[in-house]
Order: C-alpha cells, then structure tokens, then sequence
C-alpha cells in the first residue's frame, strides 16, 4: 500500500470536514489533536508494526520488537514537539505464543516507556486462531509543550532545511535500536520558532516532499550537506541510502535563517543538526548532486530523474 | 490466550505502579484515564480485531467489520458512561487488497463513527508482505459526562445487578451488528448513582466475575430474571449461550436498591433494562437455577459446578 499512502490519507481527509475548533489538527499529520476545552488538549498516534514488514522476527528479539514499537511513536510526538504522556498497546499473537514470550515484548515496551516517562496505562491481547505473525498496535498520547504543536504544513519559501543526526542504512540495525528525538524536538522548539516539523519514516526524498505538497512550497537540497550515517556509508550508493532508506527516525524540520542562526550558534547537544537545503517557491523538489548539476528529486528517488534532465 | 487474560492483566498491572493524580484509573478497566490538569481528563481504549478470531471474511462483509471495530470501542466508551470525542484507527492488509476494498471497510468505521459523533481523526494503513488476515485496531478517546466514570471496582454488597437488552447468541449476527450502549449509559449515570459498570464482551459469568473480584465481593444471579435474547433462544441451552456467549455488548451495571427503584421507575428508554441478581459478600458468584437449587456459578460455566454441590 506504502507507494499509494498519500493518496488514500488524502481521500480519507477529504471525506469529512471537522470544526477546527474541537481537532485542530486531523488526518495527515504525524498526531492528531483533540480541544478539550479551557485549553487543554491531548494528540494522538497509532502506529502498526507487522512481521515481516516493519520487523522481522528471524532476526529481531522480541524485546527490540516491543522497544521499536513505542520507539515509533515516541519519534511521532517528536515529530511535532509535543510531550508524551500515555499509550496504550494492542497485540495480534499466534496462537502458540507463549506467556513468557509476552513479558520479552513487554520488557522492550516498558524500557522504551520508562526511557520518556510515557507508561503503559492499557491495552488489548488478541490471539490468532493458528500461527499468523504478530501484529503489534502503539497508540500514544502526548499533550503540547511549551510551543504549539509544529506541523507540516507551515513550511515558507525562503526556510533553513534541517535534520537532526546522520541518515540513511538504518536497516542495518538502527531501526531496531534507535532514539527518539523527543528531547531534542522540546529542545528546538523552546528555543526557537520552527515552521514545519516531522519526523523521518519513509526517507528524507519521501517525507521532505510531504512537507512541501502540505506547504505549497518546493525544496532545493544539497546532497553534499547531508549527514550520511556510517550504516549508510556501507551502501553501493551512500547518497541514495541517505535519502532514500526509512525509518531513520530523525527529525526534518524548517526555519526562518534567523532562527536557523540563533539555533545553531545555541546548540550544545551531542546530536548534532544539520542545515541540508532551503525552502523554495514553485512546488519542485530538487537536489544540487556533488558534482554541481541541480536535477529533480522526487519521494523515494533521483536516477529516473537525472535521464530527463 | 484468552483463559488466561485476567492474569495476564493482573501481572501487567502489577508491573508498573502509576501516580493516581495524573493516571486516576490504569490498566484493567474498560478504559485508563489520564489527567491533564484544570480538571481536564481523557480516557482511552485500545481494541485489535482479528479476522478469524473477532470476525470471519468468508460471511462479513467489510463494512460490517469496521462497523463492528469502531462498535466495540464504544462499547468500552459506554461500559464507563464516558463521552466519545475521536478514533484512531490502524489496520494490516494482505497485501492484495484494493483501494476499493479499502473503502468498504472504512465505510463501515465512518456509520459507528457519525452515529455516535466519534471522528475518525487519524490513522496508520499496514500491508503483510503476504496474504496474511485482515487486523484492525481502533483506539479511542473518550471523556467524562456529567458523572465521574463508572468504574468495575466499585461495587457493594447489597446493590442489585442490572443489564440492559438481552444476553447470549450474538455469534448468531447481532455481533456484527450491535448498538453500542453509549446513548443509555449516559442517560443512566445522569440519573442514578452507579457503583460498578462494565460492557458484557466475554458474557455475563466472566464479566460479572470481573466486577466481583476487582470490587472484592461475591454475587447472586437469579436464572429466572435473565433476559434471554430471541438468538439464545434458538441454541440447545438457551441459559448457558445468555450467561457465556461473548460479544452481546449490552451493560452490566450494579447500583444501590434505592437508586435500582428510581431509575426502574423513570425509564422509558426502549432499551429494557433488567435486574438480575444481587451483590452478596463472601466473593463468590453464585447462581439460583429455575429449579430453585443455588449452585456455583464460574467464568464461563456453571454445570461443573453443579456436579460440586
């Protein structure tokens, strides 16, 4: 379903019109949020994780598989710098599955919960009649905090492109073990105004250009400014993992030069962030490769387009 | 799994010990509650669906699947006279089904969704890399009505056990069809004060025990009294299918016999609703057959027990 994905998360969100006085924010983003009145409101994600798909059981633990779970949804309340509080996980098992192997993936859930001070308050255990492959359901609550939640959609023409860390090859391994960029989201966000925020799944071609058809705007990014991670090095082509691979679960956000500026000259993390293009007008997507050509870059790629250039 | 699910939530909530200012009610209720401070809360259910195991392809049809995931969590939204304010809903697809498919069973969320004013507001679309079942988990957000919300662990000896509709047979269609209480909870907590509340999902003996070991009490149901629905009717031993059938959905209330003599006497919902026995002390459920001999009644079945006596 994966290439289709924004097509159908378009058509769900054009089915129903929603007072944005009650769900400011719907279908589309990395949460929705919810209006509770006086003020408060809460955002939610669910997130489903399958074997064979998102993980692969042969190789995975079920402790990296249960960390991985929350790990997903903790990097969605990052996505939008919004603090996690509660989540609930459902699980599909094959019938043969035992309960010790039920407290190993519990044991990776809460090393991730405790981690974000997210706990588990609730949840569903579901068998399969035979021996289908696990499913495993996140769904997580977040409130915001101290800035309001950064969307996707607030990109303007002329922003600072950022990343945090290094990207690409997480298949390797990281995508069973990596860190969700929740406190270093708060961090950004307390300290300087962001436009557009979200975290990196799909690989940055794919997410990048999300941001710029929810923004209206296009992208103008510099290969040899990407952080290539050391898995991705690996690769027969290191800049096509760095854009392409997913579930990176990095943070991609843009800003204003100025915020950009005072960001960078205030930034004492170990994780470093990178400036990797600007936000341009006219809707492209495009990539300035190493040797200095400008060629297009479209979700998931930048070969086919190179040919028609 | 399912024998074995109280324990399993029992060890679970033992796991982990939640400060009840922020987590008023955790896990083992039919929803957790979260504070969000100002007086604002928000509860949520989380609910896997499997096909062969909640639902069969072979005889539903789509919709009815997604009506039924979206029912379901209502359900739990009623089971606690809470409010449904928005749904997230995440499914596993084999990954030959159509788009079209697609929106057969999104079609069937959206009915439960709009009859009961629960948006959908979010979602994650997962593809098995082969033709495994169909999965389909619906969290959802709820938030207290005009009275706090009704949890299982409240009730008290003396108090008269009640349920609304009629039990037992749903296997037959009305699983996949049922109203959820939602309406009639709401209207009920307005009314009267409620000690303990739950929705009947794995029939009334295991869920009436789930309400007696959590309150720390014992039961006496009247055989007579059970409202035997026209589906239980229809099986080989009608009273057996109305007190372990799962999935009839309807409200299983205790309150005190002052507040059971005025909501009896004010009702005049279309939805009966009908006392069936009384709390007694000494935590053990017990059951006057229409024959007058009182017998053990367990989770699941009372003729081994008859054997006992």
């Amino acid at each position: 379903m994966s290439p289709r994905e924004d097509e159908i998360t378009g058509w769900l969100r054009e089915q129903r019109e929603l007072p944005p006085a009650v769900y400011p924010i719907a279908i589309g983003d990395d949460m929705a949020q919810i209006a509770l009145g006086q003020g408060a409101s809460v955002l939610i994600t669910t997130d489903m994780l399958l074997d064979g798909t998102h993980f692969d059981l042969r190789t995975a633990t079920l402790r990296q598989v249960g960390y991985k779970a929350m790990a997903a949804s903790l990097s969605d309340c990052a996505a939008m710098a919004t603090v996690p509080i509660a989540a609930v996980v459902a699980v599909a098992l094959p019938a043969d599955f035992s309960v010790q192997q039920l407290k190993e993936l519990h044991a990776g859930v809460v090393s991730a919960a405790d981690r974000y001070d997210c706990p588990l308050v609730g949840g569903d255990i579901t068998a399969w009649k035979g021996n289908e492959p696990i499913a495993i359901c996140v769904s997580m609550l977040s409130k915001p905090g101290n800035s309001p939640p950064v969307r996707r959609n607030g990109a303007r023409v002329g922003d600072v492109i950022c990343v945090t860390g290094s990207l690409g090859g997480s298949g390797r391994r990281r995508h069973l073990e990596f860190e969700p960029r929740v406190r270093e989201a708060l961090k950004i966000a307390s300290r300087v105004t962001l436009n557009a925020m979200m975290d990196i799944s799909d690989g940055l071609s794919t997410d990048l250009n999300r941001i710029c058809s929810q923004s209206g705007v296009g992208a103008l990014v510099d290969a040899a400014a990407i952080p290539i991670s050391d898995d991705a090095k690996l690769d027969a082509d290191p800049l096509r993992a760095a854009l392409n691979d997913g579930e990176d679960f990095e943070l991609l956000f843009t800003l204003s030069p100025d915020e950009w500026d005072k960001l960078y000259r205030l930034w004492d993390d170990p994780v470093p962030i990178t400036k990797v293009g600007r936000i341009t007008d006219g809707g492209r997507m495009q990539i300035r490769m190493p040797d200095g050509r400008i060629v297009d870059l479209r979700p998931g790629g930048y070969e086919h387009l190179q040919r028609d250039t």
